[in-house]
C-alpha cells in the first residue's frame, strides 16, 4: 500500500479514449489499495487552440488573462479523467491547481511553485479517493490564477510527490523511458534502467527531450525518485534518481545529438581583456543564447590576436550574425564565419568522473569515422564536440557502438 | 457617471470576431467614463461540446464534476474578453465566479446564489478596470466549484447589479427585446418599451424564451431594473421593471403560443376525493411537470364522474400516458385520451387586473376564426387557452389584431 503519483501528459489524455485508458490504468493501481494522486496535463491540442484564439485578437496578450485562459485545458481534463474513473466505480475528486493547494509567485506564464498545502489532498486521500489534480497551474496568495509554463505538469507532480513524501512518483508519456540514444537513429539504442539526476540533466539540455531541466532540478534539489516511462503498455521505465556507487561502473550512460545548434566564428579578434565580454553581452542583449562558447590561446605576443566561436539555435543564427557585423567597428576582428552545417554530439556519463581516457577514446572513434572536430567543450560528467551535420548521425551510431555497445 | 453591468449571452460571444464587437461596446461605455462590470456566457457551442465530451465516458457523469468541466466555458471568454479589450487600449481584469465573490450553496449543476462579496470588483473599479466576470458560476464556502443552471449567466448580471447597486443592468441577446409576440408568427408584432417583472415571467414561462424565468424573479425580488437588448445593433431594449401605474392602461402587453405542449384527458373519472392528488403525485414522481391542469364540475349527484385533462411538455406525452394507464385499475377511469395536436396561446398583462372583459373578447376573438378553445386557465395578469395546433398561428395573428393592433 503505497501512495503514488502519477502524471499523464497531453498525449495520453488526447481524447475520451485515451482518458478512459489512462483511468483504467489508476483503476488497476488503486484496485490494489494504493493511495492515487493523478496529475494531468491539457488534452493535446487544447493549449495551442486557446493561444491561437487570444493571438486572433491580439499578438501579445496579456500574461495574467493568458494564465486564466490556458489553466481551463488543465480543469477540463481532470474533470474528465474524475468521471472516467467514476464510469469504472472507482471514487474520484478533481481538484484546480488552487484547490491542491499549490501556491506560486505572481509571475505570470513563468510562475515557480513556493510552496504546496496539501491538506485537501490529504483529506480525500483519507477518504480513499483518488485525488485528481490539474497540472501546469496554481494561485498566488492573493488568490491569482497562474501557470508554471513549459513542461508545468511534470512539475505539480513532482513537487506535489515531494510535498506528499510520496512512495513513487510516475511519469507517464508517449514514449518508453530513457534511452542511451535516439532509437531513431542509433539502431542498438536501448532502454536505461536508470539514469541520475544529473546525467538526466545533460541529456535533457542537449535535446533528449523526455522532460524540461526544471522539473528533473526541481525532483533532484527534493530528492524525489521518479519513472519515466509509457502510457501506451505496461513495460517498466527509467527510474531517475540520486546517482550510487553503482551508477559510476557505466562511464557513459546516453548520447545525445542536436542537429539544431549553428555555429558563430569571429576571426583574428584582437586578444585583450573585454572583448569577450563585449561580444556575449550584446549577444544576450539580442536575446540569443550562445550555447557552447570556445576561444583558444594566442599565438602572436607582439599583436596577440584569437579566435571566438559560439553556437546559437539555428533559427538565431542570422539575428547573431548581425550583431556580430555591427561590432566590427568598435571591436576590429577579421571576418566573421556563420555556418548552420553542424551538429553537437554529446556523450553523458557520471561514471566520466572516475574513468580516465573518456575524451581520448571519444575523439579516436571520431578520426577513425573521418569526422573533423570543430568545436570541444567538456564538463564533469559530458564531452560535447560540434562536428559536421552531414556526418553527424553515422558518428553517433559509432560512439554508441564504441562506448555503449 | 454611471456604474452598469453589461451580459453578452453565448451567442454574443460566439468567436473572436463578436468578442471583439462586444469589446468594443464596452470601451464605447467606458470611454464616457462609466464604470463597468460585464458578465459572459460561454461561448456558443462550448458548454455542448463539453457536455458531449463527458457523456462520450459516461452517461449521466458526476455532478460536481460536470461543474468543473462546464465552469472552464465562462473561464474562457472572460480572458478573451479582457484580452479584446487590452487591444483597444481599455484596462480591463477578468474574474471566475469565485474570484468575483460568487457565494452559492452546494447544490452542484443548479446551485443557488447565497450572497456576493463584491470586494475585489469594487477595488478593481476604483482603479479604473473594467471587469469581466464569468457567468453562470460560483463557489462554495467550502470552495467547491458550482455552476447556476440554466440562464445561469443572466441571473450573475442581475445579481452583481443587486449587489454592487448598479445604475443600469444590460442584458445583450441576439434579439432587440421583447416584442408584443413573436415578429416570425405575427407580422405585426412590435418591440415593447417596458414590460413589469410579472408580465414577463408569464411571457418567459409561456414560451417567449428571452429570459429564463429565476432571473426575472430574482430581479422583481431585488427591484434590479435591467435592459434586453440587442448586441447586433445600438438599438434600445426593452426596460424590465416594477408595474407602474401607467402599465396598467395597456390591457394586453404580449401573446405567447407555445406549440411543445401536449395534452391527456383522464375521462369519466369517479369525482371523489383524493382523486386528482393521486393522479398528479404519480406523474410528479416520473419527474414530469404538469402545466395547465382543468378539472370540471361533475353532474351525476349519485354516481358521480368527471373528466381531468392536462398538459405537459410534448416529449414526456408517452410517458405521462404510460403512467396513467398504470393508473387505471386502482382509480378506475373509463379512457385516457393523449393528443400532442395542441397549442397554447396566451395573452398577458397587468391591465387585466383593472380591466374587464378581457377573457369575453378572447374568446369571442377565437369564435369568429372557427377556433375551439379546449381547455382555459387563468392567472391574475394572464388568460391561456389551448386549442388546435393547426389553427394557433392564425388564432394568434386575429388576437393580436384584437388587443394590440
Amino acid at each position: 500500500m503505497a501512495l503514488i503519483v502519477q502524471k499523464y501528459g497531453g498525449t495520453s489524455v488526447a481524447n475520451t479514449g485515451r482518458i478512459k485508458s489512462a483511468a483504467a490504468r489508476v483503476s488497476q493501481y488503486y484496485s490494489k489499495g494504493h493511495k492515487l494522486v493523478v496529475v494531468v496535463s491539457a488534452m493535446s491540442g487544447v493549449t495551442d487552440n486557446l493561444i491561437k484564439l487570444a493571438k486572433e485578437i491580439m499578438p501579445l496578450p496579456n500574461e495574467r488573462e493568458m494564465d486564466v485562459l490556458l489553466a481551463t485545458g488543465e480543469q477540463t481534463t481532470i474533470a474528465l479523467t474524475a468521471i472516467a474513473l467514476h464510469s469504472m466505480d472507482v471514487p474520484a475528486v478533481s481538484l484546480t491547481g488552487a484547490q491542491a493547494g499549490i501556491v506560486t509567485d505572481g509571475v505570470h506564464t513563468k510562475a515557480k511553485i513556493q510552496n504546496i498545502t496539501p491538506k485537501r489532498i490529504h483529506e480525500l486521500l483519507a477518504q480513499a479517493k483518488v485525488v485528481i489534480v490539474a497540472g501546469f497551474q496554481g494561485q498566488t496568495l492573493e488568490g491569482q490564477v497562474t501557470t508554471l509554463g513549459r513542461g508545468g505538469s511534470d512539475l505539480t507532480a513532482i513537487a506535489l510527490a515531494a510535498a506528499l513524501k510520496a512512495d513513487l512518483c510516475q511519469i507517464y508519456t508517449d514514449v518508453d523511458g530513457v534511452y542511451t540514444a535516439d532509437p531513431r537513429i542509433v539502431a542498438a539504442a536501448r532502454k536505461l534502467e536508470e539514469i541520475s539526476y544529473d546525467e538526466m540533466l545533460e541529456l535533457a539540455s542537449l535535446g533528449a527531450k523526455v522532460m524540461q531541466s526544471r522539473s528533473v532540478e526541481f525532483a533532484k534539489k527534493f530528492g524525489v525518485v521518479f519513472e519515466v516511462r509509457s502510457s501506451l503498455n505496461d513495460n517498466p521505465g527509467t527510474i531517475v534518481k540520486e546517482e550510487t556507487k553503482n551508477m559510476e561502473d557505466v562511464v557513459v550512460r546516453g548520447i545525445s545529438l542536436d542537429k539544431n545548434q549553428a555555429k558563430v566564428t569571429l576571426v583574428r579578434v584582437p586578444d585583450k581583456p573585454g572583448i569577450a565580454a563585449r561580444v556575449f553581452k550584446a549577444i544576450g542583449d539580442a536575446s540569443i543564447n550562445a550555447d557552447m562558447i570556445v576561444q583558444n590561446i594566442s599565438h602572436d605576443a607582439d599583436a596577440p590576436v584569437t579566435d571566438i566561436s559560439f553556437t546559437v539555435d539555428k533559427p538565431d543564427l542570422l539575428k547573431a550574425q548581425k550583431v556580430i557585423d555591427a561590432l566590427k567597428p568598435e571591436i576590429g576582428f577579421c571576418k566573421v564565419i556563420a555556418t548552420d552545417n553542424i551538429a553537437k554530439l554529446s556523450i553523458v556519463g557520471v561514471g566520466m568522473k572516475s574513468h580516465t581516457g573518456v575524451a581520448g577514446k571519444l575523439f579516436d572513434t571520431l578520426a577513425r569515422q573521418g569526422v573533423n572536430i570543430e568545436m570541444i567543450s567538456t564538463s564533469e560528467i559530458k564531452i560535447s564536440v560540434v562536428i559536421d551535420l552531414a556526418k553527424a548521425e553515422t558518428a553517433m551510431r559509432a560512439v554508441h557502438a564504441a562506448f555503449i555497445g
